[in-house]
């Protein structure tokens, strides 16, 4: 934002829409044309190197490693009750592939992972579930909202999750895992699984909020001023509506369906908890919905201010010309240069004249107070 | 912000809003990252100290207490027919989780009790039955709807309702378990549940016939002036609407199941009565919808009358103006100081200017007569 | 009508809106708070006193009786083989009672009887099958259409139907039973029901051809004036659209399902008739939309008329200001009264201003010409 | 409505659209209150007298015979494998009648085949199979679509068709019939009856074929012209497609039904033909569908160009005034009259005005160019 | 695009499109009144003559043969685990024939070939599956979405494509069947036909990210410009887009259909692939759907833009003139003849003048300041 002189301000907010990976679509042109099943990362690179952070625990411990090689998780699988692989940056193929080996997850299945920019998804393949979400983060310096694709392997006793840089979204989960005597210790990774997503979810309401308070400053700005950058303004929130939409819709479906179906790894107990989180999503989805409806209605008080606005612009040019041209047409007359004009001979002529204009003036001041211009 | 002399009024018109809990959301910084079943109350603190009311009754006796602790109710779980626990207020999550304890409630229904602006549900758990549902009331001072959420846990013999805080929406069901003989001493707690959601859903009807008054006094209002301020009105009267379906759209499904599905703790002849709840949930469903579209067609009178002022605005300009810039012309060309200008020597000039001029006048209110500008 | 001078236009119809019984809503105060099946009148009252009609028929004759009192007509019961009892009035709870407690009607089903402005509803007490419909009716002075909930309780041999008030939109059904030898005369009881609901669903025909006749009027109408009047005549239409649709809609789902359910008292025979009710019921709804759609385009008609008009008002607006402002300038030049001007001593000085006005005009006149202004 | 002269042209459209039969209802005064099943017109009388032609083949022979009456064609019905009868005209109910009784059609299809402007439908009397469709023609003079509704009534070996006037829809059907070793004459009357829908549905893509040419015609005329009457044209072929539409879209059902649904009188080849006619029945949906679309984004060009139109007039207006004000009322001061004004003694005093004069004309262009005016 | 001087360009740009063949329709006029299965090209002649390239290989060996005649093909039928045909032009319909007779292709499935336009579908004849796609092809020149349909008949160890002319869309898939060792050449097949309708749904991809471009750029010029090009950019775009999804929006049900349908020629390793070919359909038409309602709010911004800066406009104007008409209208009565004119022979009277100008000229800045009008 510091060179913006010799570009227009929407060229550059362009530009910027460019860099920053907010594009609907992810280029694909790496994969085009390659068979079903290669491995290659469509999206943008966020991060420098792969981190890998394993977490073991069962009732009575609780470890937390940061591994180099996926081949270091292949020996931890067996030591404990649950175990959590945190997997952040998906550019480097060859690692995810070596998980793929050793966990025995399916071609489709890494390809889905290192495909960002998918649309979520839920797939049961008996040895485990796939799970792939959009995690949405607000960003409060651009006021953008980011999205970052979330794939969780669930197995039974093990979990991986992929994302594309590492988050603090988790947090405080792991706080929780490390909490001796937490309900999370107590559970299965199915549970894990559900706490995970519940994380997710729970974190669109923050969004959610965020995007109300926009809303409330919008709404406020809106009535105020009726300038074009209030309206830019709206609208960018209209199309963060677009997105987030886009990127909450198919949970309805998907949720719904790990709450529902009776997949292998997903117990009785923890399919309880997801009918809940789908609950939380259904409330979303209906949020998103009045939140652009009340855009929409924003967007509506906007052109009929507008309207307005030049309604009362054009009352007032027609006030003053309505009056003045009459008046300069009487001075006018009187200012002919004809031989013969009787009138200008007259002593009170002048202030007849002036007379006469003021009683226009009232006549006309008289006609607009009837209909209530002014 | 702090300043209020020097804002618009719609800035200040948004602080009221924010301050009165008419927000979408209710925050939820508090609850995320906190593990399932976490009792953190979400919303408002609406009352100083929860109250719990206790209505006992079966055939032959009817008695209210005022309770201050919770555990006092088991006691009487056993000695009426019927045990209504009304409890108002929700910030004390300590009361709650008595509740939950003392009559073997999930921790997923209790986190649904405490966290108002819920989609209204119904969920079975076969011991008991729980309905959340949204009650709106209609402050007449401030002109707004506030809704307040109701949560009912149904058992066989006993009911629990929970409020946000003390309210008369159920005076005439409390009314009706004093006096004698009432059919609602004749019948079972389901018949009470059965009760107090009609209350709830009638209540929407007075709403309805308060948002047609405002409708019809809008409509006027409308036509007559064509102000910025009706469309705001009319505006706030949409967004109201939106919330308002928000509310109630969910129903249709709830009530539904409650009318269809074999729960354990509904008799087949409350069933029965809840269709026709059900009836009437469509019946405001459906009106909402009518008051959406009449809303909209309200939206396109003022946009149309609007244009249309501006159409006569623009009318009067040009015909003052059309008229007067010739004329003005005319005199100011016999302004002129050339020295050899004959006409201005003549006797006649000066008459047969202004009757050129009268003409003109003539010949441009015939052109606008012709096309019925006037 | 007649005393419309000190009310603007608009209030006045929405007072009359509001008397007429035109009321989206019926005020439901009464029965808030009031226990189920408490037979409490919602609606207006339009009938002085309840007019109770007995046409009691088979295949030899056929008597109509005037009755007072409902026991009256228990002891006709069975003395026909078709018995209709027609019941004009609402307002005498007492007097449905007594037939509640005579045919063995529930009391859910007189609420839903008393309770006028419901929703169309069909309900299948196997002992009988309740009916509830609009009536709707064309006011040819008031150009209004008005509503009438017509209650139809079907036994086997009998029947009852209630309307709000004596109308005479079955007069030719009851001609048809007077007559010997017609087909209404040879079936049963629900042949005569499956009658009334015809004789209701055509009259939506002759209610829709009175509209078709409106939209013909406008039509023309808008094109010639594009007036606010002709602007409210179509937000009228559009309004008794949505009224009309709220009553017909659900139409669809109830005649389908008395066309396709297997009800006790409705024969095979009747059954198939009732298919061909369900199919003009389609084509009801088919065209009240079709109608909607021809209202809304004449809606954007009418605002692109307005915006052309605006345009042509601004064209002749511009074209007369942009002509005579330079020339209004070129007289104001040489009226000033500088004592150095050489041009005003010229003898062809003043020619000559004239002659560069006159090419002035034709500039501008030819300018116009070519961007075919006029 | 006599004197056309003094009629503004809509109302003369109007009223030949009345004339000319383009109602969407058609009347049903005297059908109200008839018992069901009574035979009576509804719709105009499109022909002098009811044609009836006979076309009776089987693979070795086919004849073609014009029949005055109905009982002629019994005698000819075990003659031939397939027997068509093909009726246009349908104000001579007693003609209908006949082939009721001759053939055994229900009394309700009787109706449904003299009720024209019905819903397309499909029914299944197990003798024989009732098709009802609308055929579209397109009017090259007056470039309208008109409707005729076309009744097929299929059994087993024969086949009745009624049309409201004849046609020449199915001339290339019938060259088929009569040339040898056809296909259609190895077949059975199911295969006629699938070649005679597949004409009318062919029928509906050259409509859309006019319908694009119309739309390509009106996209070159509005950008070049924006005037009321290319609106006009625009909303006029909008409401075809709203009319075929209605025509059309029931067919999705229809045609699918008789594709799936095993009747007794359409044999599996048959319906597998009708498969293909499924198809194209989509096809047509999906582009009526896409036209309505384009039909809604040109309307959206016609807006945006008049708006755009009146910025431009706008703009040059403003130029010309306020270029031209601040001139004249320089011209003005120095026209005044006042006894003590030096600069008008001064003998540079109006080369120095009319300098100043110039550099405000420039200055203004200069402001105009930057901001891209002109 | 050379002689563009004696046409306005809107009219030129229709005819471009009639011309290229980009209308929504192909002319059927040929193939009206044909019996069903008459083999009629629809559509236009792409290619000069029909090429025929034959693909056969194993595990082992792959070939590419030319082929001038499908009778040479059938040769070859045995020797290869896979045979793909992939034929190129249309317009030789005996070259489809023979492919009929010697693969025993339905005539109805060549009837589907031939009529290019169609709708995708899919259709099961057990011994073959016949799919039908509409491939897009972004013309980077004109900037136009080109459609050409893909016929695919898959049958158990053959498989022939049917294309309108010969493309290079399935180079990377030829390249494939080349490399030995490569996935392809180790299935079957339906594999085959799976990496065929795998490309051409990954090209919609590359058609999006296209499309996105435009409307990146298109953002950015609108804002800037508000132009009627901008406009009508924007317009093309959104037509692209009704035709894209028309060209997509059946793949949802087709592609699910071969997912989840057992078809006796598709195996389960090969649904379980369509199943990933369905999830990027599902992506495609959500990113359309999101793409229309972006290109939706950039119209309302458009829009928004121009009733602004018309607001723009009519300020200035009203600025200006509300100015000096007060201002002129002084002057003009100082300019006035008058013989009595006390003002005009003070000494100070001509600055006075000035000075209660100067105080106007300030006022109503001070007033515009207020308002925030500059």
């Amino acid at each position: 934002m510091n060179n913006v002189k010799h570009s227009p301000p929407s060229a550059h907010a362009t530009r910027n829409r460019r860099k920053s990976g907010k594009k609907v679509l992810r280029s694909r042109h790496k994969s085009i044309g390659q068979p079903p099943g290669s491995l290659i990362h469509i999206g943008e690179q966020k991060v420098e190197k792969t981190e890998i952070t394993l977490f073991g625990y069962d009732e009575m411990q609780a470890v937390t490693i940061s591994v180099s090689n996926p081949a270091e998780c292949a020996a931890l699988k067996e030591k404990f009750k649950v175990l959590w692989i945190d997997v952040a940056g998906l550019h480097e193929t060859g690692v995810i592939e070596q998980f793929g080996a050793l966990f025995g997850i399916d071609p489709l299945t890494l390809e889905d992972i290192l495909h960002t920019g998918q649309r979520p998804k839920v797939e049961d393949f008996e040895r485990y579930l796939f799970l792939s979400l959009q995690m949405l983060e607000f960003n409060r310096e651009t006021g953008e909202i980011s999205q970052e694709q979330l794939s969780v392997v669930l197995g039974s006793g093990w979990i991986i999750t992929f994302q594309e840089k590492p988050g603090d979204m988790f947090d405080p989960v792991r706080h929780r895992i490390d909490s001796a005597g937490s309900k999370i210790r107590k559970h299965d990774a199915d549970f894990l699984a559900y706490t995970l997503v519940d994380s997710v979810v729970d974190h669109y309401f923050s969004i959610l909020e965020e995007i109300e308070n926009r809303i409330d400053i919008l709404d406020a700005d809106l009535v105020a001023t009726f300038s074009q950058e209030s309206f830019n303004a709206l609208n960018a929130l209209k199309r963060e509506l677009i997105m987030f939409r886009k990127a909450v819709w198919p949970l309805r479906e998907i949720i719904g369906s790990v709450a529902r179906d009776d997949f292998a790894v997903v117990g009785d107990l923890v399919e309880h908890y997801f009918r809940d989180v789908y609950d939380h999503v259904i409330l979303v989805i209906d949020t998103v919905e009045v939140f652009r409806e009340i855009v929409t209605s924003m967007h509506e008080t906007w052109l009929a201010g507008v309207n307005n606005r030049m309604n009362e612009i054009m009352k007032f040019l027609t006030m003053i010309a309505t009056i003045f041209m009459p008046l300069s047409f009487i001075a006018g007359v009187y200012g002919m240069n004809f031989k013969y004009m009787p009138e200008l001979n007259l002593w009170w002529g002048y202030y007849a004249v002036l007379g006469l204009m003021a009683v226009i003036v009232l006549g006309f001041l008289k006609y607009y107070r009837s209909r209530r211009w002014y």
